[in-house]
């Protein structure tokens, strides 16, 4: 009976058109050209690499595409456990056709063709966005990002920091910054009149979030603008700096910009945990990995200080999973966001998803991005997730506490698209 | 089948007459007067808060009750998928007959009115602890706590310890002691003395534990005496304390408390890891949250040091559960006590009671208490877990692993009253 | 339905021959000789003494195996809800005929004197490899054991070093390594000798791993040897180090022993996690127990500097499963290693398996070891993951990833015996 129900939520759940909170998508080319822009997602490169494909058999300038995926099908068979090939399945089946239940040396070829010219038909981006009922997506933007060329109502604008606060002091940073605000970021205050610069051109052109991605080491604290200006001065000159310099030059520019999305009502999306280049030998964006041990305390000042900028923080793992949970119900800027990177795998899913329900007011949660790189990726993965979600509310708001479908639906439909609306202001 | 016996397996445990083992009830006021001393739990108004309801509308000597629930009644809406909020609405059916299945801006003024009406009846209090079938009910006493005027045998008295172990420096809380002993804590041998004291009146009044909320930093550690004194000496003054002798002065009190606990054999409970005032904004009792980087190890020295004292020890995160099923798998002192705040929503709850009821010795389990303020929460929270307990009992046991209904009532039972009357000698 | 397939599965999985490729299995004495060799288990003791039996009622030579086996029972009604007690159970069913639902003081002495009798049989051991499926026993030898006496063909040697990487200050372990390889280890250079000579003899008698457990706090990075030899010279007469040298010393020896595992082609099995000696006053190997607060992230250097090398590694707790998951993800030479020790519970176990099979890729995971120091726990151990390998199975791959039972199937075998014999080369 659970199970009939779970079905049907499913299915009203799959009837929603979605505004997806965040991805990485190039929105002048948003979908894919052949299925080595699907098969080149890290997902599949960093899995066939870590079951034992050399990285130089998929990385380098003279492996064309079709070669590129004949080489990860021979890897595919060690993978096909994963989550990450069913979403592969489930394009190759719902975008192309594909009928068999493996994808093997036998088959791809024709797969590969038959996907291409699906691809190069022109309208094959409005193809994607209307089959998985997308009605808009938002970007992840390189702080010097021009934003032209694109539908900005459908590909929201969303300025991502990391390298303002995390790279400053490399020149190839201050450069792009120089160029796209005409300010030379020399002292505390230049530096802010830049960053300010960059919201304005965001907002103008109807960027609807800040955002970061976090190391677990980082907890911003307010840094004096003297103190700083200090540090700003040795770092253009190029001088190095000490850690803990560092770690004040990187607080008064995530306070910064804080402040800048407290003026310009931005809501500023932290994505907490991530380690960079673990693995260094790894493939293109499979180098990354984490520390459990973080914290949310490590945003306490921040939290604090800023009432009145809303926090939509996406944690790396399910072990940070209870601090969002308990952080959101007390915290009013706060809001739970989706299912970010290693978490974002069913048994991580549902055990978040069943403790946000339960214990995070329903209008500060976000159930999902897809974190996305190529349009086709958000129907399997944002499927995986209204499974999960029915499944939840069957057997957790149905069946245990006697809600009726309806309201199921509702909470549902909520936390899918409605808080999208109301928390980005949409 | 499995559904069925659970049900079952539920009805049998509801019939149970319970000895709640930890509480913050007032025995001179233990039941509500009204809806507002139900809907003024810091859950509903800290969610509420968190949801979007200025503090200021809530908290203020000059909001009467019945406006106080009108405005969190606007806001129940956002809060409906809390399980806070379903015991809300079952303390509401089973005490107040209410039949909606929301509490509304259209509805809820005859209910505050038909609660208040059924509240004033003068055997409230005695109609809800028969209707909840509750014998006795543990308290959380003061230090300096008279303990007079109430009955001892249904409200069980527990020395809280938390003001003296950290806040010994607050002239106030000196001030208390001294009052409350008639002894001048001016060093370590007057401060041990005027411990003794407050335990010994403790345990003349029938006392059946001691209790502390701890920190996730603090590490209780043996302190020599001598020194304990000189920093003693300092606080009297007024004297600023380093933060390393702060952590002695607390460790010197936790120890002297442990030592008495073990001379007066009352059971110790640990309450391990929160941090208060995280959120300093918040609302009464909404502050408080936490930081997952704790351990047990912290308290290897007093758990190896003690081994004549029984620790009831409750874990504030599902991230700490499994350290306290493998401790009190090992440690004979420790036992694994409840679902605590954080931890106390079904999803914690269930994966927490499976793993103590396959890993820890079965008499060394307390299945939950209902760290409630007022008396009415004692039946939704109860049940809730007798809900999951039995769901536990039924798949693991009877299912998995072939036990009649009857052995696993038995072990159902045993955690839910039997151990609290062997650990707490009652 | 799901329940059905789930058994259908597990009867496939039952049928199939194991290597088991961790225990610490004594080959000369590798079954049991009485009922007192399995309750003896630490599994066993450790539960009665934290359950309240005193160590000195069942530890001491003037304890007969019978006597002791009677204390233990007396102990058993407060542990019968633990999965152990279920395996002790399980073993006296399947090898002794046992009927009867528990172990009682009734029933005990008939039981004890049948499967005296049983187990005196002189052919009891290959009758429990038969009956339980074993094929080959990975072992777990001291350094300096001579490895002769028994079949190397079904009990497979391994290395394993603890004491070499943390008590080489021990004069005991010096002198063992002296005697077992004729170098005197003075220095680096001589250390490093006397270790290849451990490998050349290991490898000779057909070992196919390295292992050792590993404390919390152990970050290995590479010691440069100068600075090795003078520690190492210090060491030999006898001076005290301090812990950054000691710390220096383990990464010296941990390094070395991974340069011969690159150099002889052998898997470092790494156990992560624990703290020895955390209850002092414990019951022999009852005393361990574990900081949770540890990443996998200490690895980091050593990871990277041996790609060559493959690690199959152990957590001990459910807390670094999810890491241990990214990171046999993206580095290839990781591969996730059984359910080990404290995170050996079916809760635990579940949660491990789920993410594991949907996130790793399945040719680098170990389903299950059995860690085990008598034969016949093998097969109540690998039974129960077996139980719980066949639900996942049918309900996250073949109810709701639409897989065959087939392919379910030979997934379950693989991850069960499969990449046993490829990652050890058997």
């Amino acid at each position: 009976m659970t199970a009939t129900l779970s079905a049907t939520l499913f299915q009203e759940l799959e009837n929603l058109v979605l505004i997806d909170p965040h991805s990485h998508i190039n929105p002048l080319s948003a979908a894919s050209k052949n299925l080595a822009d699907l098969m080149g997602y890290h997902y599949y490169t960093e899995l066939a690499h870590s079951a034992g494909l050399p990285k130089d058999q998929i990385e380098g300038p003279e492996i064309t595409p079709k070669e590129k995926v004949g080489r990860l099908v021979e890897k595919l068979a060690d993978l096909d456990n994963t989550i990450q090939v069913s979403w592969l399945l489930e394009m190759c089946r719902e975008f192309f056709g594909f009928a068999d239940d493996r994808i093997t040396k036998d088959n791809w070829e024709s797969l590969y063709d038959s996907a291409e010219q699906k691809m190069s038909q022109p309208d094959w981006e409005q193809q994607v966005l209307k089959h998985s009922k997308l009605e808009k997506v938002f970007l992840t933007n390189d702080f010097d990002d021009p934003l032209e060329g694109f539908d900005t109502g459908v590909y929201i604008p969303c300025l991502r920091t990391d390298d303002l606060v995390f790279h400053f002091l490399k020149k190839a940073v201050r450069d792009r910054l120089h160029k796209a605000t005409g300010i030379e970021a020399i002292d505390a205050g230049t530096l802010r009149t830049a960053i300010g610069k960059l919201f304005q051109h965001f907002v103008a052109k109807g960027a609807r979030a800040c955002a970061i991605s976090l190391p677990p080491t980082f907890s911003p604290v307010k840094v004096d603008p003297g103190a700083a200006s200090t540090i700003i001065k040795h770092a253009v000159k190029g001088q190095r700096l000490t850690n803990s310099e560092q770690d004040m030059l990187s607080s008064f520019v995530f306070w910064t910009l804080t402040e800048y999305c407290a003026e310009f009502k931005l809501p500023f999306d932290l994505m907490i945990g991530v380690n960079r280049r673990v693995y260094e030998a790894g493939v293109y964006q499979g180098q990354d990995l984490y520390d459990t041990r973080v914290s949310l305390i490590q945003y306490k000042e921040v939290l604090n200080a800023f009432p009145q900028v809303t926090f939509p923080i996406s944690v790396l793992t399910h072990m940070s999973n209870q601090e969002l949970v308990s952080y959101s119900w007390i915290f009013p800027n706060i809001v739970a966001n989706g299912h970010w990177w290693y978490s974002n795998t069913p048994t991580y899913i549902e055990l978040d998803t069943r403790s946000r329900l339960e214990a995070v007011p329903r209008n500060k949660q976000i159930g999902y991005y897809s974190d996305m790189y190529k349009l086709e990726f958000a129907l399997p993965k944002f499927r995986m997730y209204r499974r999960i979600l029915a499944r939840v509310l069957a057997e957790d708001f149905v069946q245990r506490r006697g809600w009726s479908e309806d309201q199921a639906l509702a909470l549902g439909k909520q936390v899918l698209r409605g808080n999208v609306e109301t928390i980005f202001h949409i």
